[in-house]
């Protein structure tokens, strides 16, 4: 008899953008006349760089001819690419990170999801709370939780944010192996300094634990102070691995392209106690179970690395931090406290109330959508987040809307 | 102390393509001036239908502003290509398939790589051989196997094919729980009736097992009689699932898409005996760990199902399915016994001696490389696997060659 993965019923419904979802269109329903603006979901809404659709089309053109036709590429990812990755968005900045070490994805969500699959189901996993939700239930899925209660799964050890630690949680008082990191962090927009991050990369190397960091809003990080990527902080190449995307740096949401370094210096361990580079492991589950990006959409992304698409990706950038400052702006004037939206997209507010009441007060006063906090973990209860994903006028509206409807 | 997962230490080298590309090497270097014809890669080499370039080029145009931009998509695929797949593939052939039981995908070698994931690991898992590697390397990772002994994994069950049952393997001996099936078949190009397709049907529904049925050549298939989908048959609807994909169809290798087929009624079981559908843990598991595909590549894909697609797709086809049979003719002249080429790309050819013995000799002789069939399983050890994916003028040449050599 065929038996089914019996973890995956742990699984709590995805509750969250269901029923922001039902209530929208509850309120739309009752009031058909109210113009809804939505503020809630991180999804891009600006188009996608010129550089990019260039690049994009002549890539397409390039697959109508045999002698320039792509068929499978490296399940690594094209050399080109990644080649200006680590050029860029690493060497640049004294992170000393090489190609052969970044594997081209179709989406950081997947290499999040499936990373996991490397290593024992019989390791301590430390995640944030609040905290973007794959994390917890990619290792709900492979066994290693227990059941859920009272808003959390039995055996993962939670790293708490609150107003006292900012949303930068500190270091676990137990002994952890897998540890989940993500700044800027979704949804709070919290940001974490050097200092702060090489803590944990000490925690790593003297715990022998491996630290996944989730750098997919780097690009939003305008504080030349702050680490845009671990490998920047001295001794993480051997204890992290970082995921990144064009998802939000280069309005790739739709498109699909993301990467994962795994630096050849990271290691686990077998059980005999022998050292295991991640890097092969990592190599091997990909090329077993992945066959690489779509060529076009490499291209694409390639573009990003031009001289005019770094010029307009830094200007998509600089149209939702416009966005983001306006939010923090009026909602801190009218007394709620923010965390985030300074070198992030996302705004995250203090309701001084429940979350889902804060949800319903904006959405039936002002018409505007945003996510209650509580969706993201039981220390997300209380917050909403606002996220700049949207245009410049729907922004000014909605803090026009709120702000009387708030006074 | 942060551990691995072991079972990855049990993997064998990926041998094949790798000894495949050495020993060519080798040769190429020992002899400067012969001219060398790959016949071994199952990967195509005719350029994109123009409908396709067409339906990609207007998506990446969409892309260019606001009004038109997509952000996320819905993981499960737009129901634009959905919808397509559903009436065209299905439907038209009497297969009663939804369009919210397809999941696109971007390659059924990811599909085929993580279905595995929603059953327990406590299962008989049959996988057949010779065989694409994938089915037995995900299920050694997931900790379905022993270790490896002799070529084989314990504890899987192995469906020999042979030159008596024509490499359509018997139904097992004792009972299993999850089958592999792939026809057209890759590496030897069978191909499967309606009737003995039936009996795994059966066998299935008589001992609770789930067929996965691998139809990523099925576009191969000429002969009318023949089922396209596992889902022609009766009942397989609440026993099967099926992995298809526009790789091999439409060219999409490098620009990658692909959909795999869950039916609503499909069920496996739980420890307390309760029936479970599929449907629901796979969209919870492609929600969770996936992010849909590009958008541009799925517009491009939707136009396979346009009067001129699926005119220029036909026409695709038939390109290799010429150089299939001119490969088969010329081969069996030779007084060789061959398989397939009939309704699949690939001859698999009994070269009468040792799989690598007569790669070296029509590497040497002929100049021609092909696949030693030992590398699919034990089961391939005598055989060669020749690939139709090549231009019509140097198959040609080829078989000249393999005749002056060979003769």
């Amino acid at each position: 008899m065929i038996k089914i993965n019996e973890n995956f019923l742990k699984l709590q419904a995805s509750y969250l953008f269901a029923e922001i979802k039902n209530r929208t269109a509850a309120f739309q329903k009752a009031h058909p006349d109210r113009e809804i603006i939505k503020l809630g979901i991180g999804d891009v809404t600006r188009p996608l760089p010129p550089a990019c659709i260039q690049a994009f089309h002549r890539a397409v053109d390039e697959m109508t001819d045999t002698r320039t036709f792509r068929g499978y590429g490296p399940e690594q990812g094209y050399e080109f690419l990644r080649d200006k990755i680590a050029v860029n968005d690493f060497q640049a900045r004294g992170a000393d990170i090489a190609a052969d070490e970044i594997f081209i994805s179709d989406g950081a969500k997947c290499d999040n999801g499936n990373i996991q699959e490397i290593f024992s189901e019989d390791i301590k996993v430390a995640i944030p709370d609040p905290v973007y939700p794959v994390y917890v239930d990619t290792n709900v899925m492979a066994g290693r939780t227990g059941s859920y209660n009272n808003g959390r799964y039995d055996d993962i050890v939670y790293l708490e944010g609150n107003r006292e630690n900012g949303f930068i949680p500190a270091l676990p008082g137990e002994t952890v192996d897998l540890i989940y990191l993500c700044f800027p962090n979704n949804p709070s927009g919290a940001v974490i300094s050097k200092a702060r991050l090489k803590e944990w990369v000490d925690y790593a190397r003297a715990n022998k634990a491996i630290i996944l960091y989730d750098a997919a809003y780097e690009s939003f990080i305008r504080d030349d102070e702050l680490p845009r990527s671990i490998f920047e902080i001295e001794g993480a190449r051997d204890v992290a691995i970082e995921f990144r995307s064009f998802s939000k740096t280069a309005g790739f949401t739709g498109t699909r392209c993301a990467f994962t370094v795994v630096p050849k210096s990271c290691t686990a361990y077998s059980d005999d106690g022998a050292k295991q580079p991640l890097h092969a492991l990592w190599y091997r589950r990909q090329s077993t179970k992945f066959n690489g990006v779509s060529y076009p959409v490499q291209r694409a992304a390639e573009a990003v690395y031009s001289e005019e698409g770094q010029t307009q990706t830094k200007g998509l950038i600089d149209y939702y931090l416009k966005n983001a400052a306006l939010i923090r702006r009026e909602i801190s004037a009218l007394g709620f406290e923010c965390i985030g939206g300074e070198n992030s997209p996302y705004i995250w507010i203090d309701g001084k109330s429940d979350s889902w009441e804060f949800f319903d007060r904006l959405l039936d006063k002002a018409g505007v959508v945003c996510t209650p906090g509580a969706g993201f973990g039981r220390c997300g209860e209380g917050y909403i987040r606002i996220s700049a994903f949207n245009n410049y006028e729907n922004v000014e509206k909605a803090m026009r809307k709120i702000k009387e409807a708030l006074e």
